[in-house]
Order: structure tokens, then sequence, then C-alpha cells
């Protein structure tokens, strides 16, 4: 259940002061998390509108798992939580911008960001190794 | 026509040095441009194989304009180009960050980022006017 609103026809969306997810065909929206700190990005992941509710509600980064189906608490396994310091939505509402401070290694390969690969000369350069 | 090689199983994907793309049923990646400068986010938009080679290629970020259905060259109306930095890739290889320098706002909006709302209170509050 969500309590979302539908979103707005064209640039209604963009200037609207509601909280008006445009969420996809799948139901989810696309969410980037940046370290609030430092300005790296860590991860984008997506977000169902109970994802959505929930990151809002708890202030802990909370998140839909494709792979799994699931809601996905981030770092309730692995210890490694994003606490929420701001979110954003972007003009047309369906790309969320999270500002977080992040607690160990954002990705699953126990790196700070997933974003730890450079494309250089058609291939990839390792920026970080795992912790 | 894409020239990549398909993405790898589980581990393998996070660990190679190949770029491996793993574009989605729509054949498209999400790609997040971030203000090489600033650290901004600016956008998310999206990729499919031809986007992606062009944006390495040329060294200007481009798209895949879902709206459209075309390539999008960005900035090639407004102007407000994007000179790619760095190409990064997440984990799993469904997600690019382009590390930009931004010409113009990058907001279709007339907005330095597309990220211009906050959620607050169960609203949106505005940190940004259009130029």
């Amino acid at each position: 259940m969500t309590s979302f609103p539908p979103p707005l026809s064209g640039s209604a969306q963009d200037e609207t002061a509601e909280l008006r997810p445009r969420f996809d065909d799948n139901g989810l929206v696309a969410a980037i998390a940046q370290d609030a700190v430092t300005g790296e990005v860590l991860m984008l992941a997506w977000m169902n509108a109970e994802a959505l509710e929930k990151t809002i509600e708890t202030g802990r980064a909370t998140y839909w798992s494709r792979s799994r189906g699931a809601l996905w608490i981030k770092g309730e396994t692995s210890g490694h939580t994003q606490d929420v310091v701001e979110i954003r939505v972007d003009c047309d509402q369906d790309a969320i911008l999270l500002k977080v401070r992040q607690t160990g290694g954002a990705c699953h390969t126990h790196r700070e960001s997933c974003f730890y690969r450079r494309v250089e000369d058609g291939a990839l350069s390792f920026t970080d190794k795992p912790d």
C-alpha cells in the first residue's frame, strides 16, 4: 500500500511541492546513495513505494532488492547501514538522491563505493580494493 | 550494434577488468552524471549500448532518451554539454557514473542539478531556482 499521489503531467511535475514519485512499470524508482560528507557516489539501487516510505519514516536507507524480490534495509545483515541526512527527488520524480552517513563499505564487495572501476582504454582499472 | 561482451556470472562480474555492461530488458543501463569539480549529483539518465560507446569515443555525455526513443547528445540543442572527465561502472555493471564538466545547467528546468527539491515533512522544498 502506498500513500503517494500520482505524478502530474508535463512541467507541473517539475514544479510541484508535493512528493509524487513516478514509479516505472515495475513499481520502482532509481535511488542514488551519496556520501553526505565526502560527496562520493556510493551505489545505485531501487525503491518501491514501501521502501521509499520506510526510508522517509525511519531515516535508514531502505531499498527494494530486485534479485531477492524483497524489502532491503541496507546494512541489516552486514551492519553497513546508511543513515539518511537528506532525501532529494529529481525533476520528473523518477529518481531519488539520498545523502547518507555510511557505516562500513557501501558495496557488497567490501569496498567503500560500488563504483570502484574506471573505464580506461576499453578496459576497467580498479580504484579501490576490498577492505 | 554493440561490441560489448555479455556480463559474467556472480562475483566474476564484480571483479572483471573487462567492460561488460549488464543492460536491462530494455537494453539500458542507468547513468549518473556528477559534477567533477563540486561533486554535486546532476542527473540520472539512461544509456543503451550505442550511447555508452559514443560517450566513451567522443568524451561527450550521450544518453538514450526514453521519451523520444532516440540517442541524446547532452547539450546538442541547449548548449548545456557535459565533457566527460571519468567513467566508472558499478559492481555488477548495470550502472554508470560519469564525472563531468558541466556547461550551463544540467536540468531541462534551467537549474544546475535535477535534484533541486528536498523531501521535508512529507512535502518538497526547493533548493534552487531556474536561472
